[in-house]
């Protein structure tokens, strides 16, 4: 039976379920493209992919943090109770499930980190170090930067209530950058603590808790509208905007020394704060590190110490990542406090990044390997063997298995296949227990024993 | 303001758009248990499964397979036209997205993979070599190795269209288990080819077309139901079964040498299964492999071709994971003919596997590790400036950040997490610049210079 007679079969047996379907697909072909806001990732695009999340992975690895992973799906629950509001009206991938529950495609990480550190709270030694590469999505129109899938490092510290951990992970988040040679000054980092923030609207301004949210969320969009239009919501925010806005003002533009002219300022968070500073000097990294009071970042979900890396590339200045500590993770699992804190970087903003500042190498794959054209049919089994040899010893070895194309063609294949080397075996070398290496690049080429091949291949 | 506070006016924000879901789950603790049919990864399960990937990636990218990945949700009519009935109207994790768009949670990865290689076929240079290792759902009652969520190593190789291509994925599916260390008795490979089956059916049996695909379902089932079933199921579809039944019976116990005496029987796939022995046997690999007419895999989608690798452990006897050539992957996208060979490996299943032959080593992470106790707060600053230069070396280095607990729990810290060494750094130690670095298995203790210990622990 050919393959026509298997289709027709095929049909005919489901003829009964869905037909029409079925016959209008088989003779209307389907689009190839992805569905809408999503990337194919073919071997190239994953060959960086796969280094720049080796790099990262790296650096998380070497202050002892353990990578995790959780399900896809999480019952909506959990980011009704977690998530932003937007994000679970708007931007949420929920549906119901076979079984009738009511479930979401994670659109961040955090709600299952939390419950996975729940679950295990009591048992897992202190500090628990996690980070987690996850893809996530989110229904959003998509643009530069805006996916709907995309993948976000997460990195999150547990169980050390002092400001110690303010400092690894503020490290940590620099050395992500250095590790892919990012200079110092194509960076900077902006950090505050929430509380300088609460303690200047509530002590300060003594302003009521219903303005607090409000005001808030006008400071972090100041930069993005007009002094007018800022002017005008800060009149119907504060009580006595004449008099305060000068306060307003004052304060954003604080650095930790002259904010403790301001009365009222929660003083240990001042202190927390140039704790920090010290301890980043003496690890060589204070030189990008700035207080910035008016830096804001999830005003609901911080509890303290916030940060927010930008890039300071005239062209690309734009907010990296950035994130900080939060006093009631598991809260919502378990009466037990545990104290976090983490932070989010994303695939799309960190290649952006990596881009505009050149640090994409040009060669990102392995280099330890080679091409075998076939050069004749009848030394397939030759070429087989020695494959099969290579390999073994370590090196990378993809072989032609038909004569076919020509010889000229098979090279240009390697080529456009980036391959660097290509490993000739003619009948001459199989009789003489050779093969011929050729460098693709300087168009060098000499002959060497089979046993030998390998080790010239990885010592180049 | 408080954390208290903060809820309330975060609470007090959102009060018109669902007060009572919001409350109801401030007040009641949310369950920790994941999506049912799922896995948390905590960082000793997400090892375990880093270890299971990098093994399949070695061996995948030594042969020159590049990795790829697609998108996790894709349209529905890419699903009902390539998917198994079943899994589309049973299995399928499907929703309408909030534009409209029906789509589905990849049950497997063909679909996305013909898609892809439908929308560059003219320009990938062949073979096309591809693998990946995407999580795939499926709504199943879950069991023993049957998860709604999972993991499957995906290998396919586009436009070889003789049997050298078969040599090949054949030698690779055996060289996976093999890198795992896995005993050439632990595993058996049956192979045959789809023509062998047809030709039997339409030339021996002289079989209607709409009996082909009933009897192929019926001799896939033939063990797991008994015999006077399977003969009752016979007799409804052989049109003359007293005659035909010992034909089928003697077909069904054929070795290679034996099946020529069969008339009727595609004497092409015949040599071609010859020359794929042959080859094979040349290369080392043929002693677990053997012709089986039986198997059936997938009838309607392979149309060369066929493998299957079972367990041969009397406990965990199952098959384990198989693939074959299909002819016509594109074909639902373009009027391009691209053949291709193929094969899936389940994490589940291949877990199964090397646990049941004790192939899954103690030791999975990194051995370059140590842990940093902190003996007392004032230093704080010298153990991070160690723990900097260490891992500036390439040492992965945990550093405890307050000096609490007592040392001795913080030496249980490290042993429970997992570490062997534990670098001591005490006001000795950083007077002298130096470091006491402790293995925890021999209880031994030397006193190293700071400049050189990484290179004593990269060394041991």
């Amino acid at each position: 039976m050919g393959l026509q007679a298997a289709m027709q079969s095929h049909l005919a047996l489901h003829f009964c379920f869905i037909p029409m379907e079925r016959i209008s697909l088989a003779s209307k072909k389907l689009p190839t493209a992805n569905y809408k806001g999503t990337r194919d990732f073919y071997p190239e695009d994953m060959q960086f992919r796969n280094w720049m999340f080796s790099k990262m992975e790296t650096v998380a690895e070497s202050y002892g943090y353990g990578k995790y992973d959780s399900p896809l799906l999480e019952s909506i629950d959990l980011y009704r109770a977690k998530t932003g509001e937007e994000i679970v009206q708007k931007q949420l991938y929920d549906f119901i499930d076979k079984g009738e529950r009511h479930v979401a495609i994670r659109p961040e990480m955090t709600p299952s980190l939390a419950r996975m550190v729940a679950a295990r709270s009591r048992e897992l030694p202190k500090p628990i170090r996690w980070y987690s590469i996850p893809n996530l999505w989110r229904y959003e129109a998509p643009g530069k930067g805006r996916l709907r899938e995309h993948w976000q490092l997460n990195v999150d510290i547990f169980g050390v209530n002092t400001y110690r951990a303010e400092v690894e992970i503020l490290q940590m988040a620099c050395d992500i950058l250095f590790a892919f040679g990012a200079p110092a000054e194509s960076f900077a980092v902006k950090v505050s603590d929430r509380r300088v923030l609460n303690s200047f609207f509530s002590n300060t301004l003594q302003l009521a808790e219903d303005k607090a949210q409000p005001l808030a969320k006008l400071l972090d969009k100041r930069n993005k509208i007009s002094s007018e239009e800022f002017e005008k919501e800060l009149q119907g925010i504060l009580p006595d905007c004449e008099k305060q806005k000068p306060v307003v003002m004052q304060y954003l533009d604080c650095s930790l020394e002259t904010i403790v002219q301001i009365p009222g300022i929660d003083e240990k968070a001042i202190a927390d704060l140039q704790f920090l500073f010290t301890e980043l000097k003496s690890l060589g990294v204070e030189a990008q590190v700035d207080f910035d009071p008016s830096i804001i970042r999830g005003f609901d979900y911080y509890t303290g110490f916030i940060f927010e890396i930008f890039d300071t590339d005239p062209e690309n200045r734009r907010s990296l990542y950035g994130g900080g500590r939060y006093d009631n993770l598991i809260g919502l699992f378990s009466n037990d406090q545990l104290s976090g804190i983490g932070f989010g970087l994303g695939d799309v903003t960190l290649e952006n990044f990596l881009r505009t500042h050149g640090l994409v190498p040009e060669q990102l794959g392995k280099t330890h390997k080679v091409f075998m054209p076939l050069l004749a049919e009848e030394n397939f089994a030759a070429s087989m063997q020695l494959a099969k040899k290579l390999r073994e010893r370590g090196v990378i070895c993809e072989t032609m298995l038909e004569g076919k194309p020509k010889l000229g063609k098979q090279f240009a294949i390697a080529e456009k296949k980036g391959y660097r080397y290509l490993a000739i075996l003619g009948e001459d070398e199989i009789q003489k227990n050779t093969v011929t290496l050729k460098d693709l690049v300087s168009g060098e080429q000499s002959e060497y024993k089979q046993d030998e091949v390998a080790e010239i291949i990885l010592g180049k």
